[in-house]
């Protein structure tokens, strides 16, 4: 993996760069839809490429761990073949769906013992299995394993969890360096920064993980809950301290607003399941605001869901019929609100690289952030 | 609305011929997938053109009305225009679905009272309020309002139905031929035979319903529970006393093998949910026979869906992989499956047609029967 920067914003910490991977490039910052289990939930493999125009698709340790197992992913040669995408990938390390999904699950030392979701079955992560499993999956790019803090938390809590994420991170570089890949491209390790919403620790961890020297930096246990103003406070202090040279993601971020300020702040990489989940609800992000289309409002509506964008189905399908379907409990409803959604995103990124490179991004970002913040 | 016979078969009743709409023209023999409320669940209008390759589609009656409702309809130019589809459309009745879903009905000769299976609200439909509610929608295609008998069914019982159901038509007839289409194109009425499993009530209704002299006929009824043997028996007494020059339509048929018999049999129209509904649970039609997916043979399998026939689908994602989403409930299985059955079944009625052109129907139809009844 090699990341080239093309171009730094002068009034903000924004960013403009490629990421150049064994599956194709990406053009940053981006967004990186979730594919939990294999799947963009509701899009099909054409429609991420076509419609949504994805550069990077996220995959779930946990879940692919699970089902379909290791032993179909390895046959298959891999989750890109397995599921059909040909582009690059990028893999969590399995832990934040342990805490948050996973029952009965125990931390140590070791790692994490738990019993899945979904058959109740015991199994064991520590980051040298989290490294082998991601192999196998062969994602381009993988995480370390960590502990993802809550919030809130307390501080004596997040620095020791930060200190046992760091002794897992050196395990992990360990395991991986000593292994390779198994189906001849290349993958790269992405350490992450913890320390909750404690300055102090946040420095620390941004100082210990940018020392690793890896091919890239990611600032985790954000947007787990705390007000979004800290989750800029947390990242703008970190990304002063992470190399330039290096592309930089933030998980798990966010509202499209988030994703603007983000960009502001220096992130290259987010990642979130709301474009999707929400999409499942019925919540629409445009170019104009945020739409519930199961209000009254858009019944009679004939107008296309955005055509601020170009989009197959933004364009093509209307409020009013969305929001019929949406009611109706029709399969469509989520197929098409999570294509609107996800392109936009794309969007949304695209737009903010053209004004990086442009020379005119802050004003944009400005203006954008209250437009796509309204409900309308 | 026009038909043309093209082409009859010798060695068997089978036809290919072609019906003209103002919405575009329908090759026949043909499939029609169903689009319940103003969706073919878990496909995308798009899906529907370039890849199932569906030239026309079902609505129905009594789904559209009760949501979204005929204000919206109305409003939005018809179904055609609220949904985005710009082909011909076929709408049923209301009255199989008001017989199988609506609560608390009560049948009399004016017509049918019942409660909504959503909200319990209370409806009348009579044959002319269905034929207003047929106009409003606007499909290229309406049927008259029928009672649909179960099997088995009393033989008084079905002869009183049947009689009704004829009483019934004409007030459709009276109705519909009093009005007129409303957004600028024509609209056809097809009657319905009912007569249950009795020969003599059959052919009764199928004379009756051939001298009213429209421009289409319908066989109801069938499908409802009686073995094969029979409803291929009853289609084929009944096609015996339809006019040749227009076309028939087998309602809510069948099974792959189910349709190949009902085009031997002068048939030239069908319908049903299963191609849908059974891709929902896992099962696919194929080239090669069927197939539940969720089966643990498919574990490993890494081949195609099928490549028997050109489809993204069905050529692009593995049984491997659609196993593993449809175990996961995916939502992508669904629109994986549900793609692939209906491209499959537009694809075998399209090779129908192919071999009745070409003259070796018959043997391409004996053959086929055998291949996709088998279970894979
Ligand atoms: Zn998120
Ligand atoms: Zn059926």
């Amino acid at each position: 993996m090699k990341f080239k920067l093309i171009q730094k914003d002068r009034a903000t910490k924004a960013r403009a760069g490629k990421i150049l991977t064994d599956h194709g490039e990406i053009e940053t910052p981006i967004f990186m839809p979730v594919g939990t289990a294999g799947s963009v939930k509701a899009v099909h493999q054409r429609e991420l490429t076509y419609d949504v125009k994805a550069q990077i698709i996220l995959g779930n340790t946990y879940h692919l761990y699970l089902r379909p197992g290791l032993e179909v992913l390895e046959t298959a040669g891999g989750l890109h073949k397995f599921m059909g995408w040909s582009g690059p990938i990028l893999t969590d390390s399995g832990g934040y769906q342990v805490f948050s999904l996973a029952e009965s699950r125990k931390i140590t030392e070791e790692g994490v013992l738990f019993q899945s979701h979904i058959d109740g079955s015991r199994h064991h992560f520590t980051p040298e299995s989290v490294m082998d499993v991601q192999r196998t999956i062969g994602a381009d790019i993988v995480m370390a394993f960590d502990e993802c803090t809550p919030y809130p938390c307390e501080r004596s809590y997040a620095k020791t969890s930060m200190e046992l994420t760091h002794r897992w991170l050196k395990r992990c570089m360990e395991r991986f360096d000593a292994t390779s890949c198994k189906y001849g491209y290349q993958q790269a390790l992405f350490p992450i920064i913890q320390g909750s919403t404690y300055k102090d620790l946040r420095k620390d961890a941004a100082r210990f993980v940018a020392d690793q020297d890896r091919e890239g930096n990611a600032i985790g246990g954000l947007s787990v809950g705390e007000p979004a103003e800290m989750m800029y406070e947390m990242t703008d202090l970190v990304t002063e301290l992470l190399p330039e040279e290096k592309p930089r993601y933030l998980m798990g971020v966010g509202t499209p607003a988030n994703i603007l300020e983000g960009i502001a702040l220096g992130i290259d990489m987010f990642d979130c399941v709301m474009p999707t989940r929400n999409a499942r609800n019925g919540m629409l992000f445009t170019t104009e605001g945020i739409i519930n289309i199961r209000n009254e409002k858009w019944k009679m509506d004939f107008a296309p869901l955005d055509t601020g964008f170009q989009s197959y189905v933004s364009n093509f399908y209307t409020k009013s019929y969305l929001r019929h379907l949406t009611i109706s409990k029709e399969m469509l409803a989520a197929q098409i609100a999570s294509i609107h959604n996800l392109s936009f995103y794309l969007w949304l990124t695209e737009q903010a690289r053209k004004h990086i490179q442009a020379g005119d991004f802050l004003s944009w970002k400005t203006e954008m952030v209250e437009k796509v913040s309204r409900r309308l």
